[in-house]
């Protein structure tokens, strides 16, 4: 077989079985080989931005890696934003960037370029397959590098360059099984020692904070730490952009760290005892003039019981046996905000969503700031997951959503997407369209980059007036998008809204009917 | 003042006045300064891809540097492929990235990311400025970076990164005045062995190829091109894809080299002396199974007068004064194709986009197998310009033609566009109306990525079935995309046609209207 099959058949004995591709002339084996390994799904994306945010998602609803498949290093580059949020998220993702031909390399062609630094820049792992024989090997190593495993906290990129000739070349054969398909991805040790500290802590009587991270956001997790306030009175935070959280009645219900920097050193002020589960050292997502970055209060001990990305879920288990032993978590009730009417809000249209979402959805959350009411909004809603953008390269809800519907057949996914960030992958509606995907897309239409007008003053520049030329780069009403019209054109049904009442029609026809839908809900912006 | 304003006033200085935007955060006092600094455009794109392949198409046009704005690593990632596109057409550009403040980079924030090795991948300089007493030097610099000149041949991609800090800091001056506006491009020396040894070649009786690339791609080049086989009997070719082609009545009609692999063995076979005029040797674009990657005969003499990208004209000037004192360039005669009828192909678009193109106009071609027959069915139309796709990075035909309209307001801009690559960059289409540029875009729309069919033949692999998964990854209709609620949604006008005689009044209409029109041409694709 060639170096083509070879890495399919190796990437499907271990578990791996959906390739996010925009394939070009160097990925044509791979293409072919498709025919000969149907357990692999090929799935189309326009532009490689899609791919990647698809695999993200995918990863982060599969607790798997998908591939991708990049076409030289514009390939790459056009799918690095996306990489980097995947990165951020620890997600796991078999990168494939397919080269020339070793023997083309050397004379510089149009298309060569330094793939293998731009690489460096997201993957925990880079490898150029040499020769055929090493195409079985190699996609192997890129599996288990990708899902981790012993002390690698969380997945992570595992990129794998795959010159043409390598491909193409008959004398391959499948890596050895080096990771089998379920094998749960990496979480890394616990610090036995930050766990005995943060559980003196929490008998201290001291005041004590608890931010969730990795792991420690989905229900095990959640309720170790509900069981550790219930018994300490800690205080509970989910880090501020988690990769998956899991909401909804009958979990506990915490609040996430604020993006605003005010907001979250109110939420931390006090906190003589920072615990991190599987959460970064909260800081800043900008830096500004007058700001602090660092948002834990001055003389805050901080005790690391899981590395970020971690195995938070397990040092709050562990932490739980220490300190709650007998403590029972406080869980959302189940409520439903009652439906709004008339014109639309952002905060009628998070009502709205909180009062119909389905049991069991993908959020998948890149509203900016038009979504910002939405968690308040659901916290008693039936059991979602929520995905979050974790890195801040926009242009990831799109393709997201993609890739959770792909990972999650039988649940419907709603993304939640801000009218500017959606330009940056709309084309991953067509993805919605050819595969079928039951994603619900929710574009917040207020026709402005607001939360650059709302970091404007946070940076202390100048508030531009109305029609001048700063304050026209914050501005998309001219001319004003018209996402009925793009979605229409790339096959998503959608229908545009105005009111409350709307909205709720559009959703439940949305939910009635299967395949993809956009609505678009034309708000006010909330910033200046 | 501070940071983001010495650095706009300084590259106002140096003539740069124009710059493609997609900001964030980092970024605002940059975008608060354009206040301030009234000289310097901003044209806001919604995505880096846009912005990046503006600025190379502007630069073509206009011959100096226009400014970027991206927002730290994923903005540059999203900008790279069209950075990689400038590199190889040899544009000069100011690439500025803002990136945290200083303070704030080593908390590893989730926007964190390892901006400057991803810049070096395409930037033939990076500096990160350190101090607000630096930008204007370092704007400077950045300019006379991307410009050249000296021996530098061609321009470059100069890529500035600034922190935030840097920016709002209120200690910073202009920088020294290092580039004059109006400073030609650097076009580096011309090599006098070279020189010597192609003019005694052409002598010679041997058969002789001169390969035209750089700015021997432009009028003075053609002409002493012209005369050099008018006197010699030289065989001329133009580069496959160059950066900017004058043609048109009036100037010799040179055929470029072939991107298909035999085609290009074609053309030089038999020659004994290949002379390379600001063109590199010439390769296959990939390399394949069983085709030779140099595309040279064995054995033929190489004289490289001029280096890549460089100095082609002048290297023509003096090899003509050499060897062809007396002779005269022939001219392409004015000479149109009758308007066809009936159903479109992509042979009938050709010939009615030469029966119609308007005086002046610059055509932007990533019309990839859809425009085969545009050059030949143009060779004798009005003088026009055309850009091509240098780096293979597919996505850059409604960027640069976005960029070539600013640069040349007064100037038809035809972008002759595949459905498949528009899709990479699409929302370009957005800022065509925004700032009302007179840009007719032609969709060759045959709902296949119709080169990869072809080039899955080229590397050897089986050719699918028809709707085997394979296939599946080529083919584009399903479903189908429509270019006119695209566009109409991002307020460009645009109209379906199926027929010759729609395309002519298509076209007519969209040159009697001023601003933009997209023309959705519906053709049947080229390849199996």
């Amino acid at each position: 077989m060639n170096g083509a099959e070879a890495l399919l058949r190796t990437l499907v004995g271990a578990g791996v079985d959906v390739c996010f591709a925009n394939p070009g002339t160097s990925e044509m084996h791979f293409v072919a080989a498709l025919d000969a390994v149907p357990e692999m799904r090929g799935v189309l994306a326009l532009f490689e931005g899609v791919a990647t945010g698809a695999a993200d998602g995918y990863a982060r609803m599969a607790e798997k890696p998908a591939a991708t498949l990049l076409h030289l290093g514009p390939g790459l580059g056009n799918g690095l934003a996306n990489l980097h949020n995947a990165r951020r998220a620890g997600s796991p993702l078999v990168n494939v960037v397919g080269d020339h031909a070793t023997f083309h390399t050397p004379l510089d062609a149009p298309l060569e370029s330094d793939i293998d630094s731009v690489a460096g820049t997201v993957s925990g792992w880079v490898r150029r397959t040499a020769s055929p024989a090493e195409v079985g090997p190699d996609a192997a190593a890129a599996v288990a590098a990708a899902i981790g495993g012993g002390v690698q906290a969380a997945g992570q990129v595992a990129t794998l360059i795959l010159p043409a000739d390598v491909s193409w070349t008959e004398e391959a054969g499948c890596g050895p099984g080096e990771v089998a398909p379920g094998t749960p991805l990496g979480r890394g040790a616990l610090d036995a020692d930050a766990l005995e500290s943060a559980a003196k802590a929490l008998g201290s009587g001291e005041e004590c904070t608890i931010l969730l991270g990795g792991d420690a956001t989905r229900e095990d997790g959640l309720l170790a730490a509900g069981r550790i306030a219930a018994a300490t009175g800690a205080k509970v935070l989910v880090e501020t952009f988690p990769a998956r959280h899991e909401r909804g009645a009958g979990l506990p219900a915490f609040d996430r760290l604020a993006y605003v920097v005010e907001g979250a050193l109110h939420q931390l002020s006090g906190t003589r005892h920072l615990i991190l589960a599987g959460a970064a050292a909260p800081v800043s997502f900008f830096g500004y003039p007058d700001k602090p970055s660092v948002l834990s209060p001055d003389g805050c001990e901080i005790h690391e019981v899981a590395t970020h990305g971690g195995a938070g879920a397990a040092g709050l288990a562990a932490l739980a046996d220490l300190v709650a032993a007998d403590a029972e978590a406080v869980l959302a009730e189940p409520r439903r905000p009652d439906l709004p009417s008339g014109e639309l809000t952002v905060q009628a249209v998070a009502q709205t969503i909180g009062a119909l979402l389905p049991e069991g959805a993908i959020v998948v959350d890149e509203g900016v700031t038009s979504s910002f009411a939405v968690p308040a909004a659901t916290a008693g809603a039936p059991r979602h997951d929520l995905l979050t953008l974790t890195g801040g390269a926009i242009g990831y809800g799109l393709p997201a959503a993609t890739g959770a519907a792909v990972a999650c057949p039988d649940r419907p996914v709603w993304c939640l997407q801000a009218d500017g960030s959606a330009m940056y992958t709309i084309s991953a509606l067509w993805t919605h369209a050819r595969e079928r995907l039951d994603v619900t897309t929710i574009v917040f239409h207020n026709s402005a980059y607001a939360i650059l007008r709302m970091e404007l003053a946070n940076v202390g520049a100048v508030a531009p007036a109305a029609g001048s030329p700063a304050r026209r780069l914050l501005d998309l009403g001219d001319p004003r998008l018209d996402f009925v019209s793009i979605a229409t054109g790339m096959g998503v049904p959608a229908v545009r809204v105005t009111t409350a009442e709307e909205l709720a029609d559009a959703l439940r026809r949305a939910a009635a009917e299967p395949g993809p839908h956009l609505v678009e809900a034309v708000v006010p912006p909330l910033a200046p």
